[in-house]
């Protein structure tokens, strides 16, 4: 126990506000439920941000970009969409000194003011399929803010895509939910995740059908990772978005709209980090090895600096802390704190002996290893402990996802980790109970691992649990 | 004359619109004056920013991200930054269904916010100097609005950093004006600018000193492509930005902020675009060729398609158009409207011939070449019609840039081009009547090239111009 943050056993929400500040992830804003994203909190965003972005080009959709400010009257012609955001929004009435004509919205999301791009962009089945990402912030007013994970403002990237077909439309959300979006949080994240459909009650408003992917956090409680949606016609009705088919016919288009934002920084954060501090994937850190010059003395410093070289040359982000003013214990609490990988440290008695210490965060490891040996294995290391933090936190949530033969055993279970429970033995009026205990159907999945076409077929589990 | 565009010479304002829309650059929002930037616009921005991201990162600063909303006492922090923005600010007063005790304003720029963050991160000379950059979109209400150029939310990079002495901080300003915009305006956009001293009276609301690139558009007007300002210590007086320095006293910081937009992008089009459509620079063109099935016949489609990937192969970002529905005419003029800089078609007649035909968009070109050996030859075509277009686009502005002896002469000659005028004949008595006349300094610059510290001394120069 390092005694540096408070634990996590004893007070979860406070360790994670605490590890944020230290490791200097983020910060709140002034204005309330806003947040700062800090060097080394956004730096592990970005290299998320690129495996995701070429993933998502991969399904041919290209990146755009849509106004923050749409027009109100935007915003209620989907009936169940303007029910759904409208608590949320951020309203602009003043511009240029003026009062507006028309308020305008702050985006909470984009599908009403991209769709009426897109009535303009789509006329022929050779117009289709349309797809189109967009990398932004959006702002949903949040009264009980949380940093990451529900903030007044956040950021992420939406995309919006037209079919000529429900069934093409339906492959595409899967594909997102699939190929990127689990992809990317096993892979990069090295967090597991449950992807299955979204209960009538807990879809997105405007939405058919919503997909989710579901992660466990420390703490045994749920979070919501990344959303895909079949909006049907919905929208292509409200916005008039039609195309004429091969055989001269005008159709509506079949839609997709999905997510991922910042909220996967609390995520990494709530399901590796420690006692300690964060532990961040290897793949995903900015720094993944740092060389601490212990102590001064004769060749050391040039020693680390060759190091530091000789790492990166492999491959690796290495950088230097030569910053010896500050006490060794000190520097080594902050390099923890920031979850960076792997530690070396060397002073002059290691280099005498021609070994450097390695600490490898990921493992709570410490030992030596020879100098010229450090190079080459490292970049191995890296890799087997993203693949450590994965089997340790597949390990943790499969123990705690557990079968509940009834609602109420359900509602025990998931005092820390998941239910799964029949969806016939649960359904809507079981779900009511659920939520009246704070507690929430995460998505509906299929015992085989496959997509939930009907909810209502055999073999349908709910996956309950209390969520963030 | 291909008829699809209103002629430069004609009307460029209104070839301008033309030409961003026919080539699906980007569009007018909803809300006045907000944009729409679509898909071939934004991959452009998207290559345009990746380089000067790493130039940015090249120089010491990260990279973060701070709150859209900005509490409206923050604005007023700062005497001259609140005069200078409040004529153009957007105003939330509603959020989550409530007005809000205080209103908050969408960032016009982030001085105020990012500072208020600084005077927490900043205690020490260990903490100086601290560089910090954010890519995001900001909002100014523009009265008459224009795409790309001045529209009401537009999309840059603003760069924060604050140093120990005013030294550091005026050579780091001009090194991000030197080293990363002017370098990616010249290398990457082609395009060349005049680097200078903003004025008095145009200097950036809050700086002491304001920095600017200018460029020549091809209706011989002036665009601001670029600012870097030294802010003095007035930021830090008013947001307490102190330091305790190595001999233990406490100090306000030095600071610098600086930022460049998708103005850029009108900039590319303003430039290089003919009458024909954009021309877009090599490097930054999201496709650098593509190739055309001419006519459909025995294996031309097969020969394009491996043509495709053996150009891929060189290195060379290449696209198949096959869509033979359409007349090779009509897809020629699409094309050549989205600046696409090399075309190849291939025929029926060209695949028994063994050769293709080649068009350069950037020297208006047509030749037939080697099918074997196109896919050689083409890296260094277009790193030769890169130089062209800069070339082109130098020999224009030198052409256009002559000495004017008096205000009344430089009124005169920026009917067309920049004027040349001693700032000891001008001064700001001058400037008040090319005000009047609707030209502007756009900056001062010495005749060597140097950077001007004292804009009294002798042989410094104003550059005069009619402004977008």
């Amino acid at each position: 126990m390092s005694g540096v943050l408070v634990p996590q056993e004893q007070d979860f929400p406070r360790w994670y506000q605490d590890v944020i500040a230290k490791a200097q992830v983020a910060e709140n804003g002034p204005v309330r439920g806003t947040m700062v994203i800090r060097p080394w909190g956004y730096a592990i965003w970005e290299r998320l941000q690129a495996v995701i972005d070429e993933q998502i080009k991969a399904t041919g959709a290209s990146n755009a970009y849509f106004p923050l400010l749409i027009p109100e009257a935007f915003m209620r012609r989907e009936a169940e969409h303007v029910e759904g955001f409208s608590p949320e929004l951020a309203v602009v009435t003043h511009g240029g000194g003026k009062q507006l004509e028309e308020p305008a919205v702050v985006r909470p999301t984009s599908e009403t003011i991209i769709n009426s791009s897109f009535s303009r962009w789509i006329s022929s089945y050779r117009d289709l399929p349309l797809k189109i990402n967009q990398w932004a912030n959006v702002v949903r007013w949040e009264l009980r803010p949380r940093l990451l994970l529900r903030s007044s403002e956040f950021l992420w990237q939406e995309g919006h895509t037209a079919h000529a077909t429900s069934e093409e439309a339906h492959e595409y959300a899967l594909r997102i939910l699939d190929e990127v979006y689990a992809a990317a949080m096993v892979e990069e994240l090295a967090i597991p995740v449950f992807r299955g459909r979204k209960s009538e009650r807990e879809k997105f408003a405007g939405a058919d059908v919503s997909w989710s992917c579901e992660g466990m956090m420390r703490d045994g409680k749920a979070l919501q990772m990344g959303t895909s949606h079949e909006l049907g016609q919905n929208f292509a009705r409200a916005f008039e978005i039609r195309f004429t088919d091969r055989g001269g016919q005008l159709r509506h288009v079949w839609q997709t709209s999905w997510g991922v934002s910042t909220r996967l920084l609390g995520a990494m954060i709530m399901v590796h980090g420690d006692d300690h501090g964060l532990r961040v994937p290897p793949r995903l850190a900015p720094t993944q090895v740092v060389v601490l010059v212990a102590r001064a003395g004769e060749g050391v410093i040039e020693a680390a600096r060759n190091l530091v070289e000789e790492v990166r040359h492999a491959g690796v982000r290495a950088e230097l802390d030569d910053n010896v003013d500050v006490s060794l214990g000190r520097r080594i609490v902050d390099h923890e704190l920031r979850g960076v990988p792997i530690r070396l440290e060397l002073g002059p008695r290691d280099l005498a002996a021609h070994h450097v210490v390695i600490a490898r965060r990921v493992r709570a490891s410490k030992e030596t290893i020879a100098l010229r040996d450090a190079p080459r294995e490292i970049p191995a290391m890296l890799a087997a402990d993203q693949r450590e933090l994965l089997a340790q936190a597949t390990t943790f949530r499969d123990e705690l996802t557990r079968p509940a033969r009834s609602v109420d055993e359900a509602i025990d279970l998931v005092d820390c980790g998941f239910a799964r429970l029949a969806w016939a033995t649960c359904g809507a009026d079981g779900e009511d109970r659920l939520n009246r205990a704070g507690v929430s159907v995460r998505c509906l999945v299929r015992e085989d691992g496959s997509p939930v076409d009907d909810p209502d077929a055999d073999g349908v589990v709910a996956l309950v649990a209390r969520a963030y």
